[in-house]
């Protein structure tokens, strides 16, 4: 496309969280202004092996670094800021957020040990607008799991594009910050080019239930537990963490914050002011050991059953503190990321096993989503009445279900988009159409590797987690070309060796075959012989063992 | 344990099925007699790499080959018949069973390649009893998500033990054969030493709803859809398929089967005569398709998203004949096996991107459980009475919750046992207690290698499928100990080498130090330098990396 095409249209382009759960990123583009909304990452599919975190390709930035005018966060959750460690290491532009936003953000910048740069950080109280070029963007308050979320109204030259960011409406959220419904229905009102709006409950009927129904729930079970209680839940939620030292507070127990992610969150909280906990309240883990266990309150990570995570570590007796006994009730708040049930039904055998009640969805109200169910997303649209509707956030499944809530309103079919990472959506002041694609994609993280691992070593990871390797190694007179030492055979993860001696055997006299056959057919090229030797070799163990490990033939000329 | 002791006591043992789902299998013993109840496979958890499948631990059975009077089996359900193939190349013993369950075990035992003996294969048909020995067995029918489903009350000489199998109660079954309650009722009265129940649905509140509710949904789906309907669901649900052709025929529509399993399944049930259905109304594939898409069903496996099955090829365009277009309704007719979230979701966005609709759970009467939920186990134990309860079938916390319903409905605590894999059970005519334990556990399946993966082979994949392998090759003259060819590093799922020149470059002068500093302080032991090649380099991986990939030194003498 050419720019100078573009340079009075809107470009709406999203580069992660379209399709998928996670990586969040969309660009806003005006002629040679870019606002960039969120840069999140997402946790790598069950085949990306031994994958750390996924990021959202962001080449396209790259190549108009000098137009970025700011990047915009809704809020402080990972898929939302946790690819900006990355990302602002390969460019620079001031970030505009909340307090708490912009908290957790300097949290992640400085525990990630990349270097960084000065970064111009930015606080903004809702409601507020700021002026960032020819953009105005103002900040409107949407309730979620973690406080101080925001959704983003940016008038643009050719009009008013809304992102909902994540939301959900709280009619009595725990703060007592309501989502901004003024503000919605004033746009609306005023006349909203396109709304964006969060897809993640597209699928699900009715109303989210509003955080204070769990307060409730802690309350009793604070009120009948006889034993210590150990909670977990995101240590993002402040909400309820707040909700769980209140019940603590009413019923005369003390609270212990047990894990690193979480200690972290209660600390930032605490000292943005977040968190309204009286002083003695808290206590550290030790301490709190000493009082009697119906006093003992224990907040911890670990609601989705992760291997290291201190929840997980009580359950195996591997905490070094903490160990789960009869009587002990363990109240799991938090609902399974997809992907994490086996791993979280797995805490909670463990839990029972050692004698705890343990406490966990579906049991009504131990949690609630943030995410807005379908009558809210309803309610989102005809607030903003958009003249163009795209879903976002969302797997392919929840952003049709969006579209179709969109048609149910009364928006037209033809003016609703449903997009993919990287595809351009192009307006003017009336119109909207796909105009052409940048790059997009994933950008895996492994370790210090940023995109170093693709398909071919996951190609190859997934083989030898499958059956494992095979190792011929032979020397070979680098004059006459004849075997000097071996063949030897090494494998991993194939089989046990010492009960497989046998098969061994047959395996090096089917390497010392094919070897003949190379040198009699006066084969000499070394690629040709070893594609003999795992061709032979392959046939001979899928026959014997119907596995197909990785054959590596290593050939040394000496 | 001596023998003599026991001579008069009844014993129950399992080796499958307590605190998992899955590989069931309980020993039923009095003297030197025993039943054994099923024998089931389950599905590798994830950490089992490369693993097809899992069986239980037989050992015992092996010592005691000669006491087996009889393989007793209560439905067709792989996680009671799977493990057949493997057992019975080891031991021999009569089967007996249902005639549908039966004809499955048949068919799996021509499908497998293992060599089998001449079974013994023993058809019997609900309400009957047969005499085994001491014992005296009455099969008892149950509902279940399989026809022909059993459950079974063993009169022994100290008493009456009741196991349900699989089982939920359904009062409009498809068939019309309902749960034979009156027997329940019956045994209840007599007096029954033990109840061994179905623990799969302890967690969910209220009664199952009857499959019949299903065949309601899906003629409201045939009724209203416009082109093509694909309906994937498991095989083995003959009902369901049953109630599919119903509604096919109701609705003027054709019915194509896809999809090897399902052929299979339905091609045994029409044979034993569990399937009606009208000549005409099955049609070969490639037939159907030349019919107007509004008269077009097709019935396929995938319901898991499998990544090999009909419907998962169909939604990738990969599938020979058929492929998803707009206008197509897919209805999945079944709830997701814990594990396979991921799978499904991504099949249900797949068919969605081709232009699909797709109706699939939660929504309502799409697929029913085959499970008794929480109010039919309570009326299950309130008709048999029985004085020792055991929960069976189900993950731990399955049973825990089971255990309270018993509890709830009166059975005193302490005649409630939590039991697990290869613990004894020990009874007289009015007390239980565990007595020992007996070999038990997994026998992981990979290939056609039965029990030769274990702990080092898994471990080895574990690593290798996180962080690849790397080989160091170096070629020795034997007499001067020098270098002689090498080092040669080779790595394969570690880094994408291309890019990694730098990297591989420094490797290789790590190990050639490594080798060096052995050189010169003597150290000719083969395993001291390989672990400092390994130490060192790894070392360096990590600095620079953050990865710890397999690390294989090969060293030849030449």
């Amino acid at each position: 496309m050419s720019k100078n095409e573009q340079n009075n249209k809107l470009l709406i382009i999203p580069l992660g969280g379209i399709g998928e759960i996670g990586k969040n990123m969309t660009i806003i583009q005006y002629g040679k202004e870019i606002l960039l909304i969120d840069a999140g990452l997402m946790f790598p599919e069950e085949e990306m092996l031994g994958i750390d975190i996924v990021i959202p390709d962001i080449t396209y930035l790259l190549e108009n670094k000098d137009y970025i005018k700011g990047i915009l966060i809704t809020h402080g959750h990972e898929d939302h800021i946790g690819a900006l460690p990355y990302i602002l290491q390969q460019l620079n532009a001031p970030l505009y957020g909340t307090k708490l936003t912009l908290g957790l953000v300097e949290g992640k910048l400085k525990e990630t040990k990349l270097n960084k740069k000065n970064i111009s950080m930015n606080v903004v109280k809702p409601p507020a607008s700021i002026n960032l070029g020819s953009f105005t963007v103002d900040f409107i308050r949407v309730n979620h799991s973690i406080p101080d979320s925001v959704a983003f109204a940016i008038h643009t030259p050719v009009g008013i594009v809304c992102h909902t960011g994540d939301f959900k409406l709280d009619q009595t959220p725990v703060d007592g910050e309501k989502a901004d419904l003024n503000k919605f229905a004033e746009l609306g009102t005023k006349g909203v080019l396109a709304l964006l709006s969060d897809s993640t409950n597209a699928e699900r009927e009715g109303y989210t239930m509003s955080e204070k129904v769990v307060g409730h729930t802690i309350d009793d079970i604070f009120r009948s537990a006889k034993g210590r209680i150990i909670i977990a839940t995101f240590a993002s939620n402040i909400h309820r963490i707040q909700q769980i030292f209140d019940a603590a507070y009413k019923n005369d127990k003390k609270v212990a914050v047990v894990g690193r992610s979480m200690v972290n969150a209660v600390n930032i909280a605490l000292d943005l002011g977040y968190l309204t906990i009286p002083k003695s309240l808290m206590m550290e883990l030790d301490e709190i050991c000493r009082l009697p266990k119906e006093r003992i309150v224990i907040i911890t990570t670990g609601s989705q059953g992760e291997p290291m995570s201190a929840l997980t570590r009580m359950a195996m007796s591997e905490h070094k503190k903490v160990e789960i006994i009869p009587g002990d009730t363990v109240l799991i708040s938090a609902s399974a990321i997809p992907g994490n049930e086996k791993l979280i039904s797995r805490t909670i055998d463990r839990l029972f096993k050692s004698g705890a009640n343990v406490i966990y969805e579906p049991i009504s109200g131990v949690h609630v989503s943030g995410h807005a169910s379908q009558e809210e997303l309803k309610l989102m649209i005809n607030l903003v009445k958009p003249k163009f509707f795209i879903p976002v956030h969302g797997e392919y499944r929840h952003l049709v279900h969006h579209s179709r809530l969109a048609e149910e309103v009364g928006i037209p079919q033809e003016n609703i988009f449903i997009t993919e990472n990287g595809r351009i959506l192009e307006f003017t002041k009336d119109s909207c159409r796909f105009a052409g694609r940048v790059t997009a994609g994933k950008v895996l993280v492994d370790g210090l590797g940023v995109g170093d691992v693709g398909n071919i070593v996951l190609r190859d990871r997934r083989q030898l987690s499958q059956d494992g390797i095979l190792i011929v190694v032979v020397a070979i007179d680098k004059e006459t070309g004849e075997v000097v030492s071996g063949p030897d055979i090494i494998s991993r993860g194939f089989v046990y060796v010492r009960e497989s001696e046998t098969l061994m055997e047959q395996a090096r006299e089917k390497v010392k075959q094919s070897l003949k056959k190379c040198h009699e057919e006066n084969i000499s090229e070394w690629s040709t012989i070893k594609s003999q030797v795992r061709e032979d070799l392959g046939k001979l163990l899928f026959e014997q063992t119907r596995r197909r490990p990785m054959i590596l033939p290593i050939i040394m000329e000496v």
